[in-house]
């Protein structure tokens, strides 16, 4: 095997061969996911460093590599010895990638990247900050110096019933059509995968925890092309797609068919979520190209409004996911002292509970187990070295979802293993009402979530905390466990909450080196009440699991969020039994007494 | 005096010799002031409409003005027999000035307004909307047919001591000069009044409740012209002007200094500031112009964090317009039953209780008295035709505020005056909720008003309620009440809140035909705690005046809110006590006791 050093030195060689004073390896692959294939590790394979986040830049004497806050460590450790600077994103005096090569070189350098690794914006964003030197959207150099390279993943797809998807292909490419406005000549090109999975009621194994198959798509008036390897679908499935009008075609042929687009047509891409390759093939025949009117994507705007067979699975993946973590905390509580748990054997045991229903697909992402000061850390993930031992003290905060075949789930707990302190149920409490006042809010129809956030981080401002992510996300059905296009943040986002929607809801508080507390559920925006003031939607809580409530300081609740977790309980009590044995019953039971 | 039809057929006249199919008269007058001269009001005079608020468009054959729901019948009855059109924004069917213009006539129409009347950005917003007519900054077609125009305002003007601004008009230079990167060969050119009045520490009456003098300036990097006729200002004042660097030319010669600006120097102007002819004479001569770096306006931006002395003249300016206040309701409370009162009536004695300072400079704006269901138009103005008699009876809402020498007030208080019904308590309750929560609110630095107002609304959303106005503006330091470029709204606007601007607080609920009920305050942003968690900013509530305790429901309200209504009570008590009589210390006693 190749070491570093020598991988950046054949790349090197290439990028002489291509002109090129600088080369920059993404992470993404050409679809712009959140999770990538083996086959598209190219920044791993380059620089050796194996986290899902950085940056590697290649000079003709330097080498550098970006990463943020949570690679750190891991990141120093595995770029000993390889000969790449790394960059610390955030810190004092570390440069952006723009200002790093603008320090490194003469203007007028050529710098490339793999144009199929850079959506159009990106590029177009990059090129601007790093002028008078020139950006090339030039070849994949890394290719021809990855023998070993993984192929594309070949995971069997299948389609998602209608009773599961609530609405045909058929339909899909009506609505697709109507929203985005394609006329008789235009095509709609579509990179993202989860707006693919979602318009071709299509789902695979090609990437972890979201269940995508690659592929592309094109949009036209009355009828569609699917760039998809035909030997991952049944021949069931096949027939079901062509009979709606989908013609189906190697993924491969994707960029053959974009440059032999009749001259003709009008091609709407979404900058975004489109590489600057397929752009630059367009441009370069002088194809009229027109911008997807929806800058977040008409299908992902589209794809985000649940419609009622999907709600009802969403519903119904709850269920199986709450009986699974009933069971989970029981075994939690039950093998504490007794056998040794830690972060990583919770995880396991976490999957092992869910695939006992036959619905279970897969985890959602990574499990996140953060016992104690690990809760701390946001976007914590044990491994073999930080893997901590769980023992009966302190708070133990998981977070966690599952991929079922009717929806996705999400859910953070935290649960305290010993007697609280007075601190920890301030703390803990703090983080509860704020997760209440969001689950309990009205709000006008148009609501942003950049309104709603202060709800949710409110009762914790007025004790002078905050936390450092967002308050609620976009969930997937049966898909991305993130997706857009609404949020609830501090950071404006033009996107409305919308009946239909499903977001999460979680608030934290992080002590260094103390805790960490999180509350999450996922809600459904409803429709509420019209009246003179006009319309109202509010949140309902669709996640099942108790909350713990050891560590509520009840004095700090008011009546009304008292009314709402024992409500809350209530429900989950009510919508899990019929799944529990007599023992699950009675622990379910004292789990969800009212306070 | 001509008839309004006589005036239309005399600006057709003009209209023709200029070779105009139509003609655009907005409400401006040349600084884009909220209220104008009667030098400017060129619209009323054309149409008749006397309203603050419209837009006149003739045409060779038909005449219309567009204007709000406020004033619709008064639009209606003062445009009777006109022949001009009543435009009702907003009214399902009504067509945008634009539209109007676009279906009267043919394309490539030629359309002139005065171009001193239109900011640059407003000129090329509706020039794009026009299109393919052709918008032009056409002459001033009003003022040869206005034979009997008043003149320009010559009131006296002054200028503020230092220990009222806080700051010399030498420091504030250097202040603009470095924020809004002024440099040697830059002229920065300055329209609006209140960033003149504030930037030269003067004052004026030339404007109605805006205590603003008729002005231009030109900031260079080491010295400063004004353009204000000289006859304004005292001696004195002049000399304290010169000496800090500033030329004094007369307020007509702005537009000839603009057309002999050395073309070697590059001009700052804010195109939301600036009208449209001063940026076509400098474009004319190829003169380079560079937009202002702050979008509000450098000024601006600066005049809204106020300083030391400005927030202790405040602080002084609430304190008089709290002890007429109290006098106010005392009078209110003995008269009502013995003597006729009414809207105007009540008005008139604000006004005659706060000139009893002799710091008292007039009102800052027009007061709202609306008695019961007149309380549910937000923006009711009594007329003769209106002035309800105020009764023992239901509510009567009150929004008023002073000009004082160092501070401007604006404070809405509600009343119940006679036995409180459920569903006033609970309506009552729901503002006062929401005025407090954002009383009390705790937030991170960098927090925009957009994330804050749900505080306000909150309390009225969770029961199907919402207002239609924004919850808080921006106030000037004895200036505009109305002043940029924080707000508290749905809407979102990317100015953050910053230690030393005053916003009011004004959460609000209406019932159609029943009754209004507002509470305001003005507030001061202070920093609260830094620590590991950030840097961490509150309101200062600086109104100082009882709050109406009657209508309260308790039950409704947090121990908290008990508190912080307490607390408020108990300052408003120990601030106006030392300038009150025997008598008025026994009422506020009362009004502010503990609940």
């Amino acid at each position: 095997m190749k070491s570093i050093p020598q991988r950046l030195s054949d790349i090197r060689s290439l990028m002489a061969q291509h002109k090129l004073e600088a080369y920059i390896v993404p992470s993404n692959d050409p679809h712009f996911s959140e999770y990538v294939a083996d086959r598209w590790k190219c920044r791993e394979w380059l620089s050796g460093f194996t986290g899902s986040a950085g940056t590697l830049v290649v000079t003709t004497t330097s080498a550098a590599l970006w990463t943020d806050s949570r690679y750190f460590i891991q990141a120093e450790a595995q770029l000993k010895g390889s000969g790449i600077e790394l960059m610390r994103m955030g810190m004092p005096g570390v440069p952006s990638i723009e200002q790093y090569i603008k320090d490194m070189m003469e203007l007028s350098s050529t710098i490339g990247v793999d144009g199929r690794l850079f959506s159009v914006s990106e590029f177009e964003r990059l090129s601007d900050a790093l002028a008078p030197n020139k950006l090339k959207a030039a070849a994949d150099l890394v290719n021809p110096i990855w023998s070993d390279r993984p192929e594309i993943p070949k995971k069997k797809a299948f389609l998602l019933p209608e009773n599961i998807s609530g609405m045909s292909t058929t339909s899909k490419l009506q609505q697709l059509v109507k929203a985005a406005h394609i006329h008789k000549d235009d095509i709609m090109l579509l990179s993202a995968l989860d707006e693919v999975a979602w318009l071709f009621n299509i789902r695979g194994a090609d990437i972890d925890y979201n269940p995508l198959v690659l592929a592309y798509a094109a949009v036209y008036y009355d009828k569609a092309v699917l760039f998809v390897d035909v030997e991952k679908l049944s021949e069931d499935d096949q027939k079901v797609l062509t009979g709606s009008g989908v013609h189906i075609r190697p993924y491969e042929e994707f960029e053959a068919f974009v440059e032999r687009i009749d001259i003709t047509r009008n091609v709407i891409i979404n900058p975004r979520k489109t590489n600057i390759l397929v752009r630059q093939k367009l441009q370069h025949r002088s194809v009229n190209i027109i911008e997807d009117r929806d800058a977040n994507g008409t299908a992902t705007s589209l794809k985000a409004v649940k419609n009622e067979a999907e709600v009802a699975g969403f519903r119904h993946a709850m269920e199986l996911d709450g009986v699974a973590l009933v069971r989970f905390y029981m075994w939690l509580e039950d093998s504490l002292g007794k056998e040794t748990v830690t972060e990583l054997s919770i995880a396991d045991k976490q999957r092992e509970l869910r695939a006992m229903s036959d619905e279970f697909m897969g985890e959602s992402f990574g499990t996140i187990a953060g016992y104690r000061c690990n809760g701390a850390l946001p976007h914590y993930s044990a491994t073999e070295a930080s893997n901590a031992e769980v023992k009966r003290e302190g708070f133990l905060l998981i977070d966690s979802g599952g991929q079922y075949r009717t929806g996705t789930t999400d859910i953070t707990r935290t649960v305290h293993l010993s007697t609280p302190t007075q601190q920890e149920k301030i703390d803990y409490t703090l983080v509860l009402k704020g997760h209440i006042a969001l689950a309990m809010a009205v709000f006008p129809a148009g609501t942003r979530g950049s309104q709603l956030d202060i709800l949710a981080r409110g009762p914790m401002m007025q004790h002078c905390i905050n936390y450092g992510h967002g308050t609620g996300h976009g969930v997937g059905h049966f898909l991305n466990v993130h997706e857009g296009p609404q949020s609830i943040r501090m950071q404006e986002n033009p996107v409305t909450m919308k009946p239909g929607m499903v977001t999460s809801n979680e608030p934290a508080l992080y002590r260094p080196g103390l805790y960490g507390i999180r509350t999450e559920n996922l809600t459904l925006c409803v429709p509420y009440v019209t009246n003179e003031f006009g319309a109202f939607e509010r949140f309902e809580t669709i996640t099942l699991c108790p909350i713990d409530t050891k560590p509520i300081e009840k004095s700090m609740l008011t009546p009304d969020e008292v009314a709402w977790l024992n409500g809350y309980h209530q429900t989950v009590f009510e919508k899990l039994t019929p799944y529990l044995n007599e023992n699950e019953k009675a622990w379910l039971k004292a789990k969800t007494a009212a306070i």
